[in-house]
């Protein structure tokens, strides 16, 4: 595997077009409408939010899955269309079947996505001339322009591409992806859209995507919020030619997707909302692997380590504490704690020499390892701290 | 019932002194240990933090809590004694021991409180020579000088008590309270004194305490992190001399104890680090009383519900995006969500009427109320907005 340039149109037979059409009153520089299109059938696997509250274009897109054949997503920025009533059910159809008049295909193979603002019906007029728009030679053509066409409050654009061999021909696996708030486990605020010329069946492909999401943007927390927007796409369109079986049976399809995503969901913690540093929280030893995740999860979205954190403050009790309510089982007196590889806390209790963790958590990326030597049980999450500035710029007008 | 002035020791018999003994570096005009004790024998319940990590003297005061008599309790602030080993086990035994000999009374008869920072071991040499200054002239006598012995981030001294008459006969209640950071539902950061000259069984006042902790303690929040000390203690010496079945048999006494515990709840919510508002969040409609205190919990805690709130932002589209990932059943279609008595969201969609939500919620307190219309399930979280001062506070050094 090897890690190549570009994002969303690496695979072969895929194309990226984006426009601006001013749903958000911004800068005409910053495209917010983007069309992802296979020239040839390709399936699709999607992992959605667990959220109860579903966008209208997440609840369009999860019965349009259901097709056989999936050749595009169209995707808009800066208007969520959630929380909008049957409007909202029309509107995210309305955007599907003009994709589709466009590509002359059927409307079900069209996948909707959305992000942005809770509540405010979608401008339908910019839309539907935005649409009409992407059909036009004035569009901007690359994955770059997708990526940019998706961010929210997002400050860069997130690629990121492979190769492979399977069976001695090359096989492609690209995607793009926005942050940047509302990032919390179990499908962070984030659209993610991937493709792939492998040739691989709908099933196979959702098997794969499902655990590389459980791994990459399930593992991923900003600040505790799950949206109803989430998203992560993947479409596959077989113009690398490979056998199915030689695919399947390697796990290096799975490997390179697990990287793709892996990047892209540390991409979006990166540009996290006002963040200034980048936490990986580990534990292990836990009694079993729920336990582990509850105490990896509780670390990671606590208000108070993370405020710790934002100031360098290693404050280690703060991590016993959220340990302590986490859910999972411990014994004090074995609690291990790491700040990188300086040890802090050995049988429960802090090691008088450990003087210099401050050194570890001035850092702007560093690694909490906690070992509750009960068991095997062991997991991580991607984290950061929590800033004044996340609370200035989601305080609203 | 009447509100009477004081806290305490406004229940008969019941006495409080503190001294300063400079466990913090601070200034000596607050003091930073306090003794509270009945001159008869008293009957004690309490109501300990369900943090698995718990600090030695919260599991001391679990095992004395055993003894029939309970005469005094001694607590201190700047130092929380969790996370502190065998070495916390002595010391918080030594606190009781040393207040014991003071009073000649049995060990087991003293609880014993800490709050403050943790991992660092109690500076015993400081509190040794507290201890002995408690028995001397010098000390700071009543409720208020108690009160401020036991805050630390909080900004005012927090009391309350009333009055009740059972059976013809004057029966008071008092308290003392702590906040302010480290608040969550199942025990907040806090510890919090109570006192009552009523003549009960232990056991029955333990189900009321239990009672009112659950409708008070157990429904604030400010951060979303539970703390290693949290303790709510009420002692009851009997100097009221009402007959025992007049106090079980009317609900007056259960209705002043929740009027004290709620009263104190409140302050500490009010007194939350850094906060600009206070919120109470009402849920009612749920098919479930606990469906109803997930979504409470979920609206509460969300950090970007909070910063909207920070920023006077009605945003109700947050409120039902935690709404979704609450766990709690709803239709969306269903929701209803008024700010004060204003309507914003009814059929789960926005009214465009309403205009002025912001009057609402740029007030210092206000209510939020959902009305899931699926059942008769309701509760209520008295909750806090987020703010940039909070997060410079902890940020530590």
């Amino acid at each position: 595997m090897r890690q190549i340039g570009g994002g969303i149109t690496v695979a072969r037979g895929f194309s990226a077009r984006s426009v601006f059409c001013g749903i958000k009153d911004g800068n005409a520089d910053r495209p917010d409408l983007t069309l992802i299109a296979s020239e040839v059938p390709s399936v699709a696997a999607a992992v959605f939010t667990t959220n109860r509250i579903k966008a209208a274009p997440v609840r369009l897109s999860t019965a349009h899955l259901r097709s056989a054949v999936t050749r595009a997503i169209v995707a808009n920025s800066g208007n969520a269309n959630a929380c909008t009533g049957k409007t909202g059910d029309r509107d995210a159809r309305s955007m599907a079947r003009n994709c589709a008049r466009l590509l002359r295909i059927d409307t079900r193979q069209v996948l909707v996505c959305s992000t942005g603002r809770i509540g405010v019906p979608l401008p339908m007029k910019k839309i539907e001339r935005g649409l009409s728009l992407l059909s036009g030679s004035n569009v901007r053509m690359g994955s770059t322009e997708a990526a940019r066409a998706i961010m929210t409050s997002d400050t860069f654009a997130k690629e990121c591409a492979v190769q492979i061999k399977l069976d001695g021909k090359p096989v492609r696996i690209g995607g793009i992806a926005k942050g940047a708030g509302m990032i919390n486990p179990q499908m962070a605020t984030m659209l993610c859209f991937l493709s792939t010329d492998a040739a691989i069946s709908k099933k196979v492909l959702q098997r794969f995507l499902v655990s590389a999401v459980e791994q990459s943007f399930n593992r991923i927390t900003v600040d505790g919020d799950m949206s109803t927007n989430d998203s992560v796409i993947c479409l596959a369109n077989g113009l690398a030619g490979n056998s199915r079986d030689a695919l399947s049976s390697s796990g290096d399809f799975q490997k390179a997707l697990n990287f793709v995503t892996a990047k892209l969901a540390r991409m979006i913690v990166e540009d996290g909302e006002g963040i200034t540093r980048v936490i990986e929280v580990i534990v292990r030893g836990a009694a079993s692997q729920s336990d582990a995740l509850k105490a990896v999860r509780a670390i990671a979205n606590s208000a108070l380590v993370k405020c710790a954190w934002f100031g360098g403050d290693p404050n280690w009790g703060r991590v016993m504490d959220a340990l302590g309510y986490s859910g999972a089982r411990l014994r004090e007196e074995r609690v291990e704690i790491f700040y990188d590889n300086l040890c802090a806390v050995r049988g429960g209790v802090a090691i008088p020499s450990a003087k210099n963790l401050r050194t570890v958590t001035r850092k702007k990326q560093f690694k909490l390892t906690v070992d509750l030597h009960l068991g095997k049980g062991t997991d991580r999450i991607l984290t950061t701290d929590f800033t004044p500035a996340y609370v200035e710029f989601n305080k609203g007008e």
